[in-house]
């Protein structure tokens, strides 16, 4: 029996409030509307934007809402004016979106759509500002327009990239937000020559993603940098050939590289969001050529700071946004280079659990254990 | 009667002491040693940085030394090795060289040659250090390996760029250094598409180089900024369209430039050095795809600061160093430019002078009188 149109009662994991764990429990989705696609999700995984926003230590608190952005799923029925899928399609909810329209989305350059732009305050749907969660007739907001810690999910037609449908979801899942973040970040914008030496400030999982994205250009010497030494042997799965730990020099890790690599690496890629790193990934790069890439987030009042020199001995310091890929455009061709082996996920994933224990996941990643936790949503 | 092998005696104009003026008097000029060649000079301008090295108010002195970088001439005779120009050719010198073998030589993107690179404190030839001026005797110094101010001139080939003999060397003379640093910093590193925006901070003589740059590119605005609106006129010559003093403004220059442009221009282009406006030009452009170039020179212990929140939004901030040509590969070809009528040089000479009355040329310069003075050698 077909569900469109009608009400889905479903399981969601549903954040009552800020820090306190999720509960999982019986709502209700509406059906999609104008421009809108309900999607049935079969995996998601847990990022740290996830836990950010849980933990509302820094922002407006929005409760209740169902997290979750990183996730695969299949169209189970669209709105008025879907045309590009149908149900029965294999997409990735994505956390911005593609109009296709807006003068980003008709630059080569960018990816950050005037419409659909992330929007991390937004609670409604951007068709008419309400929720298509409920429980008890009580609203239960979105997050990122994809609130995928939920059996299925409303996400407007500009967040869905329609995929391979052989792609398997609980793999290419990841490349929803951190993997094609920090691939993207290499791949597209640092984009290291064959033989080049690239630095990666910060071994999370973006960070390592940015890794792998040196190891496919073919770089030379891809430098990891972190101050927990614990994740340097991970680190080489990912093609990491050295590591600096900055806690271990009495010097700047910006001299310690130069130093390393005769003046300094073609190309760095900071995704810890700290500005001292920021500072040094980009004072790191060798003058004449280099290019510094900035991908991790900052805290609002944090400022960038350095002497104008190092501009001017021609280095380049860009910023990325979800790794400069237009969702809907290219994020099913990176589904393709996984398919074609040419960029490898599974390393990403080094946990598993079902719904029913998504807050384990939590807990992995307050612990700092692994990478990605995937959450099975029909187990 | 050849003179290659003898020393020459020539006219030359010395800057005995700092802040004197120069004295056009007799000197010798050495025979070209290894990979040197002497060159006949026929003009020369002035340039900023011929006069804060004559005020030598930040930098270390170094006197009696012959000034003078931007020029052109024909060779009189080469030293042993020099294969790449002969007795006869036009060249201009060029105050940064291109010794075709470094990393930097053989990287596409670097100008910054590891042997040639601009050196201010070098008073000696390279081969030996040792000078090719002297009177009576006493030595005098070089001054950025060019030193045109003089009739005759030693210079590495290094620092040679062979040019078109059908060029007038009384106009393309201003491509050896000022007019190719801000027509480059455009074509070649901010690189704006045909219909789009470009901000110009500072409208001397490089930035009007960098605004003509942006009339080539046929952007369809071109922003000048400036503190002296006296500029504005003479600005509309070289492509600039609009125009904003920042003290008519009660807010920040870029935020003006933001609203004027619907959110930042395409490009900007750094020309006047100062950090302040360093900051404005970078936060002037666009989210998602504007590039800031900085050009202008900043002061020892100047720092740049802005929230990096702006590099995340896919801004990029690139220096350049002389327009990112490479004097020997690059600079021939922009003066075919000019002879093609592509690029406009007649418009950046506003004054001439003979030989004798040099020292106008920089009182010119010090009341802010015109763009570049031409200085004639042999009148």
């Amino acid at each position: 029996m077909s569900t469109a149109g009608q009400v889905i009662r479903c399981k969601a994991a549903v954040a009552w409030e800020a820090g306190k764990p999720l509960s999982v429990e019986e709502i209700e989705v509406a059906p999609p509307q104008k421009n809108e696609v309900r999607v049935k999700i079969h995996f998601t995984s847990l990022c740290h934007t996830d836990v950010y926003f849980w933990e509302a230590k820094g922002q407006n608190p929005l409760f209740p809402r169902i997290l979750g952005h990183e996730a695969g799923g299949v169209v189970e029925s669209v709105g008025e004016g879907v045309m590009d899928v149908q149900p029965g399609d294999h997409v990735l909810p994505i956390f911005t979106g593609e109009c296709k329209e807006c003068p980003h989305c008709l630059s080569e350059a960018s990816n950050m759509c005037d419409i659909l732009r992330i929007n991390t305050e937004r609670g409604g749907m951007l068709h008419d500002g309400h929720t298509r969660f409920s429980k008890d007739g009580k609203p239960i907001y979105h997050f990122l327009g994809t609130s995928t810690f939920s059996e299925y999910t409303v996400v407007h037609v500009g967040q869905v990239a329609k995929i391979n449908p052989e792609a398997p979801l609980d793999k290419v899942c990841v490349l929803s937000c951190g993997m094609s973040t920090g691939f993207g970040a290499t791949v597209n914008v640092a984009k290291p020559k064959k033989g080049g030496s690239v630095a990666v400030f910060g071994l999370g999982a973006v960070g390592l993603a940015a890794a792998e994205g040196a190891r496919v250009c073919e770089a030379s010497r891809i430098i990891g940098i972190d101050l927990n030494p614990n994740r340097f042997e991970e680190a080489k799965k990912f093609g990491c050939t050295e590591f600096v730990n900055p806690k271990d020099h009495n010097k700047p890790v910006q001299e310690v590289i130069a130093e390393m690599t005769g003046g300094g690496v073609d190309c760095s890629i900071e995704c810890t969001g700290s500005t001292q790193a920021m500072v040094s990934a980009f004072e790191c790069v060798h003058d004449g050529w280099g290019v510094a890439v900035l991908v991790g987030v900052p805290s609002r009042d944090d400022s960038f700071k350095t002497h104008p020199i190092h501009f001017l001995n021609e280095r380049t310091l860009r910023g990325t946004f979800f790794g400069n890929y237009k969702p809907r455009s290219d994020i099913p061709g990176v589904v393709e280079k996984y398919m074609k082996k040419e960029l490898e996920l599974d390393k990403f994933i080094t946990h598993s659990v079902p719904f029913l224990d998504i807050n384990k996941a939590f807990e992995y990643m307050l612990r700092g254990e692994g990478l990605r936790c995937m959450i099975r949503m029909d187990a």
